[in-house]
C-alpha cells in the first residue's frame, strides 16, 4: 500500500512542527498523521453498522496471549450519555455526539468462564493481570479510534471518566473485576467549528537509540515549549507551554480531579493490585 | 475516504469466523482487519526513515492532557536484542528482526521538566498517573504497529518484557519512574513461513448495548471455543478451547510467569501505585 499521495514531509511537520524525513507514504499513514480531537458534533446518527465496524477493527488488535482481557459498551440513549458527561466534569460533547463507547478493562469474563467449570483464577489477583486487561482494552479502543477516523468521523476520548470508575461502573452495570479505562466519543465533526493538529513532543525527546537519553530531551523540550505556546496563540487559549501544563497537571493531589483515590476504588470494583 | 474495495464481509468473516454486517470498507480498515502477528523474519533491514515513520504516527495518537507520558527505545543493536530476547524466555523472533521498539510510560520526562523549575511533583505517586503513562504508551504503540503494517512490514508485540522489568531497565538505561510495557519487534515477514489470520470472540462476548450483559457472552464464547479449535487444528497446533488457555493462562501465580511480583518490581523503579 505505498501509494505516493501529496508531499507527506507536511503532514510530519504538521505534527511536529519542524521537519523529520518518513520512508515511506499511504492513506494509512495520512489518516494516522492526519488525528485531532475533536469536542464539537452535529447531532446527526450515525449509519448502521458503525458501532460494528468500529469492534471489527477493535477485535483486530492484538491482545497479550489472546486473553482478550476488554469489552465495550456502546452508549447512545440520551439521559445516559448526560449522566457521563456529568461524571466527566460536564464535557457537552458527550451528550452532543450520537455515540460514547465505553472501553473495559474485563477480567469478569474470564472469571465467568472459569467459574462454570468451577475453577477459581488466582492469577486475576495480580497487579500485572490487571494491567494486562487495561493494555488490551487500550489497543483495542485505538484501533477503533483509527478506522472512525477513517470514515470522516470524529472522536475524542473521556479519560475523565476516572474522575469516578464507581459511579461508570453503576450507571453501566458493570460486573465485579471490571474497570471503566476511559470513554471515546464518536460522531459527526461540526464543520463549524475548526480543529488543528496539535503539535508534540520532537522525535528527539520521546525516541531513543538503543538506550534512554535524558540528556538530549532538554533542548527538545525547549522547542516544543515554544511550538505550544504558538499553536495556543494560533488558538486563541490562554499562554502555557507544555512544561507549564506538565507542572499544573501533576504538581498535587488536587490537580488529579479526585483519581488520587483510584487504588482504593479499583479495590471496591473487585480489583486487586497484587 | 470511503472507497469500496474487495468484498467487505471476507474481511470480518475471516476475523470472526462468522458474519457481521458493518457500516463501510476503505484501505485503512483492510490493513487493521488484517492484522496478525509475525514470529518469523528475515534479518533484512528496514529502509532508512522507517523508525521516524512509525515514531511520527505513534506521535499522532491520542494522550491524556497533551501529558505524553511515553518514550520509545528503539533497539537494533544483536547483542542487545539477544539480551531482550532472554528475558522474553527465548523468543527468537527478537533476535531475528532488525528493530525491537521498547514502549515505555514515562513519568521520568516530567519528573525532569518540574525538577528544572525546581517543584516536586506530588501527582506522579498515584496509581492513577502511573495508569495515564501505560495507556498512553500503548496507544502510542498501536498507532506505530498500524503504520508498520501498512508499510508491510511484520510485527509482534512482546509482553514478556515484563517478566523482569528492572532487567530491561537496566539493559536500556531507563532513568527513575519509567517502566518497559511491552516491546515491538519490527521487520520483514519471512515469506516461507505463513500467518494466518487469529479468530476473535464474537461481536457478542465483547460489545454491550448500552449497559453490560454477562448472559449473552455464553453464547458467543462456545462459539469462540469451537473457532478457536478449529483454527488450533488448521494450524497443527494442540488440542485447546478458547475457555481453556484462560483457565491455563490465568490459574495460578505459576502460570503469570514471574510477573506476580510486578508490583514490587514497580516500587523499584520508582513508581508508586498511591
Amino acid at each position: 500500500m505505498n501509494i505516493p499521495t501529496q508531499p507527506y514531509p507536511q503532514a510530519v511537520q504538521r505534527r511536529y512542527r519542524e521537519p523529520v524525513q518518513v520512508a515511506g507514504w499511504n492513506p494509512v499513514l495520512e489518516s494516522l498523521l492526519d488525528h485531532r480531537s475533536v469536542r464539537a458534533y452535529l447531532p446527526d446518527p450515525l449509519v448502521p453498522g458503525t458501532v460494528e465496524t468500529l469492534v471489527a477493527a477493535a477485535s483486530s488488535a492484538p491482545t497479550s496471549s489472546n486473553i482478550q482481557a476488554w469489552s465495550v459498551v456502546a452508549v447512545t440513549d440520551p439521559e445516559r450519555r448526560a449522566a457521563l458527561a456529568e461524571i466527566a466534569g460536564g464535557q457537552s460533547h458527550i451528550r452532543q455526539a450520537p455515540l460514547v463507547l465505553v472501553w473495559i478493562a474485563d477480567l469478569a469474563r474470564a472469571e465467568r468462564v472459569a467459574g462454570q467449570a468451577e475453577i477459581a483464577l488466582e492469577g486475576l489477583d495480580y497487579t500485572e493481570t490487571f494491567l494486562l486487561g487495561v493494555i488490551d482494552a487500550a489497543l483495542a479502543a485505538q484501533n477503533a479510534l483509527v478506522a472512525a477516523e477513517s470514515l470522516g468521523l470524529g472522536t475524542v476520548y473521556i479519560g475523565a471518566l476516572r474522575n469516578d470508575p464507581a459511579a461508570v461502573a453503576a450507571l453501566l452495570g458493570l460486573p465485579p473485576r471490571s474497570f471503566a479505562v476511559f470513554g471515546l466519543v464518536v460522531g459527526h465533526p461540526d464543520p463549524a467549528v475548526g480543529t488543528d493538529i496539535k503539535p508534540r513532543l520532537p522525535q528527539q525527546a520521546v525516541l531513543h537509540r538503543e538506550t534512554y537519553s535524558s540528556q538530549t530531551q532538554d533542548d527538545a523540550i525547549a522547542r516544543h515549549d515554544a511550538a505550544t505556546r504558538t499553536f495556543r496563540a494560533e488558538q486563541g487559549l490562554p499562554d502555557q507551554s507544555w512544561s507549564e501544563l506538565i507542572i499544573t497537571r501533576l504538581r498535587d493531589r488536587a490537580a488529579l480531579k479526585g483519581r488520587h483515590v483510584l487504588r482504593s476504588v479499583l479495590e471496591g470494583l473487585g480489583i486487586r493490585l497484587g
